[in-house]
C-alpha cells in the first residue's frame, strides 16, 4: 500500500538503547519496520543514535556503528533526549537510568524488577526533572496496561485486581492440563521452545510475577506496594494428581497475581497457584497469553489480554511509549503521573477469606469422616463438597473436599489440626480457588 | 479508609457540562464520590460550574443553581476550560462542540454519531487551537480502547479489528441464545430492564455499531473511515432457527463490527450478525459486555472487555479523559492525535474472503443433492459439512450447509443460481462465520 509519507520536516529525537536482547532487538526492528506510520503518530523523526551492549561479539541486527560496550557514554550523551533501557536486572540497569534522568532524559523500561524495588524513586526523580519514565512494556508486554490503569481508569477506586501475569508459567501449566505432562516435562518442554530460561526460577518461583503484582498494586491503590508484601508462592508443588481433580471439578489451575484492598484499608496482594473456574474470565486464557482483569467501583470488571512476552510484542510496548514521550517532548511536557510516596499497610495473609481445595489421605476406619467434619466445624471451616475414593493399599482412602469461604487463619488451622489425628496419613494438597 | 488528602492548593479546572442523562449523572456522581483521590491524580481542583439541560423540570441529582437550560451560554463562557458534551445526537451537539472549540474549550464527548460523522473535523479544530478533544466513552463504554489505540498500540501496523460493539443487541442475542426467546420478546424484555430504547432502532439496525466501528476504524488505519463506508446489517432477521442450529454446530451469534485492510489497502468494514465458533474469545462475551479483538503486526493479538455502556462505565470514561485534560491543562499543553485526513478507499464487500452458514428448503428429490453440489461447484463454493433432515411436510427436506472460505461474490453468486433451481423451495437464511 502506498501512503502519503509525512514530508515535512519533524523535530527529530535522538534515542538511546541500553540492551539489546529479546525486547531491544524487537523494538528496533519495530521502529525500522513502521517507520512511516511511526512518523505520522509520533509526529517526530526518531532516530536510534546509539545501543549499548555487553557483548561486542554477538551478531546484531543493528549496523555496528551504533554498537558501544561503554553504557555510561550512552546516558550521559549530551545528543540524547530519550533512553530506552531493556537490559533488565537491578544494577547496572538502576544506577544507568538514575545518570539518565539526572542528565536530564526521558526514560522507558521494561525493567520489573527495577520498577518493583526502585520505581516510587525513580518516578519521583523523573517529575523533579521534569522527565518522563514509562514502563508499559515492565508488564503483559504488549498489552496496554499500565497507561489505561493511570489514564483511562483513573477516576475509579480500585477494588480487585487479578491477573495472568507470567506466561513461561501459564504455558506450562497449560501443557500440563492439556496434555497430562508432568511439571519436570512441561518445562523441559518450555526452556526447549524458549520460553522458559535455563534456570527459571524468576518464573517457575513466581519472582517475576511477584514484581509485577507489586507494580500494577502500587498504581491501582495509589500506595507503595513493595515486592516483600507480595505474598508468593511458585508452582513447584503442583501435580498431575491436582491437574486431574481441577478437571474433573471443572477447574483450570492458573498462577494468579491478586492484589485487593481489604475493609481495615490493608492491602492483600498474592501471587499464587490458583484453581480458576471454568467459567471465570481468567480460566480461558493459555499458553503464553497474559491477561488482567480489574474492578473499579465504577467502570465495574474489565479485562485485557495478549501476549505477555516476546519480543514483537513486548518491543510493541516499548514503541508505544516511545511515541508518546515523543509528543510529550514536542509540547514541551512530561505526562507523567505522580507515582504514591506514602506505603501501603500490608494485610496479612491469614485475614484472607477464601474457598479451598483440599487433598488429603486418611485411614478407612469406621468414624473417619465424621471426626475430620468435627475438626473443620470447630474451625469454623464448612465442606461444600466431598470426594472419596480407595487408594487399594493398606486400607487407604483419598479424598478431596471443596471447602465454603473461610477465613484463610481458620483453614490453616483445620489442617494443623488434622495433622494431628492419627487416622489422616497426610495433606496431600491444598489450592485457593476463584470461581 | 483514611487518606492523607491533597492540602496544597491546586489548580482550578471549571468544566460545564452539556447534558444531565445517564452518562453525565454516571460522571458526576464519580467526580463526587472519588473527589479525593481524583484531585490527587489529575492534580487539580476540578469543579462542575454550570450544567446545561433541557428540561428544567425533570429531578436532578446535582445543585439547581448550576442547572441552565441556556446551552450556548455554557459554551461561550470565558470562565470555563473544559467541556464535557454528554447530549448525544447530532445537533445542536455539533454545534456547541465547535462553538466550544472556538471559544477556547478543551472538549470531552461521548457522541459516537458525532465524531463517527464529523471526528476528522472537529478534531483538526482542535488541534488548530491547540485543545484536547477526547472521545473515550463514545467506544465501548468503560473499557479504554481508543485511548491505547492511539497511543500503547501506535507503532503498529493494524491487521483487523473485531468486536462487539453493542451492548443492547449483545444482550438480546445472549437472551435468545441461553433462554430460547425469539427476538421480540428479548427485545421487549430489553425495553422492559432498560437495556434498549422504546425505538431500538439505533441498536438492533446496527447504527451504532457503524458508528463506533466507523471512529475504531479510523483510528486503526490512519484513514477517514465514515459510517457510510462501514457495511450495515442488523439483528432482527435473526430466527430461532439459526440460534438452534448455532448451539449444534459449536457456535455463538453475535453482531460483530469487523474492519481489516484488504491487500490493495482498501479497508473492508462491516457490521452484521456473525456465527462465531465457541473457542473464539468473542464466543464468550455475553449480555451487556462489549469486547474489542484487535491484531498489529508486533502485538499480536491483543483483546480488551468489560461494560459497554451504563451511567457508571460510561461516567468513568468521561472522569478518565477529564482528568488527562487536566494533567494537560497543568503541563500547558493538549496531548491530542493527530485525526488523519486522507480517506480510505472503502472496500467492496464482494470482495470479502469468508465462511458461510446456509440454510435452505428443498423438495426430497434424486439428485436433489447432486444438483446443489453442481450450482456450488460452478460458483467455485465448497462444502465443509452439511445436515438434512425431513421436515415432515410436503416431501421437503431442510438442509444445513457450512461453506468454506470463499469471496462473498462467489458465495452471492451461488445462493443466485440456487434460487433459481425447482427444486429449491426457499433459501431460508445464511450468515457469516468467523472461527
Amino acid at each position: 500500500m502506498t501512503r502519503t509519507s509525512v514530508s515535512e520536516p519533524l523535530p527529530v529525537v535522538r534515542v538511546g538503547m541500553l540492551g539489546f536482547g529479546t525486547v531491544g532487538t524487537g523494538a528496533f526492528r519495530m521502529l525500522q519496520d513502521n517507520r512511516e506510520a511511526i512518523r505520522r503518530r509520533s509526529r517526530t523523526d526518531i532516530q536510534i543514535v546509539k545501543i549499548g551492549i555487553r557483548d561486542a561479539e554477538k551478531p546484531r541486527i543493528a549496523p555496528k556503528e551504533l554498537l558501544t560496550t561503554d553504557l555510561r557514554s550512552i546516558v550521559t550523551d549530551p545528543s540524547i533526549d530519550v533512553i530506552l533501557e531493556l537490559m533488565g536486572g537491578l544494577e547496572p540497569a538502576g544506577e544507568l537510568v538514575e545518570t539518565a534522568l539526572r542528565s536530564g532524559k526521558h526514560v522507558i523500561t521494561a525493567n520489573k524488577e527495577l520498577l518493583a524495588k526502585h520505581g516510587s524513586r525513580l518516578v519521583a526523580l523523573a517529575l523533579k526533572q521534569g522527565l518522563d519514565l514509562q514502563f508499559e512494556a515492565a508488564v503483559g508486554g504488549g498489552i496496554p496496561l499500565i497507561q489505561p490503569m493511570k489514564h483511562q481508569l483513573a477516576g475509579n477506586d480500585v477494588l480487585k485486581v487479578m491477573g495472568i501475569l507470567n506466561g513461561t508459567t501459564n504455558y506450562i501449566l497449560t501443557q500440563m492440563f492439556e496434555q497430562g505432562k508432568p511439571l519436570e516435562e512441561a518445562l523441559a518442554e518450555a526452556q526447549a521452545k524458549g520460553y522458559a530460561e535455563a534456570d527459571p526460577t524468576n518464573d517457575v518461583d513466581g519472582y517475576d510475577a511477584q514484581y509485577k503484582l507489586a507494580i500494577l498494586s502500587t498504581i491501582a491503590f495509589d500506595q507503595v506496594v513493595p515486592p516483600e508484601a507480595v505474598h508468593r508462592e511458585g508452582i513447584r508443588g503442583i501435580s498431575t494428581r491436582e491437574i486431574h481433580f481441577a478437571k474433573q471439578l471443572g477447574y483450570r489451575i492458573k498462577l494468579l497475581g491478586i492484589v485487593e484492598r481489604m475493609p481495615d484499608g490493608a492491602i492483600l496482594a498474592r501471587v499464587h497457584p490458583t484453581m480458576v473456574a471454568l467459567s471465570h474470565p481468567l480460566a480461558s486464557v493459555n499458553g503464553v497469553y497474559n491477561a488482567v482483569w480489574l474492578q473499579g467501583d465504577f467502570v465495574g470488571d474489565v479485562m485485557f489480554s495478549g501476549r505477555g512476552a516476546g519480543a514483537d510484542p513486548t518491543g510493541s510496548a516499548v514503541v508505544g511509549d516511545l511515541i508518546d514521550v515523543c509528543r510529550n517532548i514536542r509540547i514541551g511536557g512530561a505526562a507523567n503521573f505522580v507515582m504514591p510516596e506514602e506505603q501501603a499497610k500490608p494485610a496479612p495473609l491469614e485475614s484472607l477469606r477464601s474457598r479451598y481445595y483440599l487433598r488429603m489421605v486418611i485411614q478407612d476406619r469406621p468414624k473417619a469422616l465424621g471426626c475430620i467434619a468435627t475438626v473443620f466445624g470447630n474451625c469454623n471451616v464448612s465442606i461444600s463438597a466431598m470426594e472419596a475414593r480407595p487408594l487399594g493399599q493398606r486400607n487407604l482412602i483419598e479424598i478431596v473436599f471443596l471447602i465454603h469461604p473461610c477465613r484463610e487463619a481458620d483453614f490453616l488451622r483445620s489442617l494443623k489440626a488434622l495433622r494431628n489425628i492419627h487416622i489422616v496419613e497426610n495433606i496431600s494438597a491444598w489450592m485457593r480457588l476463584e470461581e
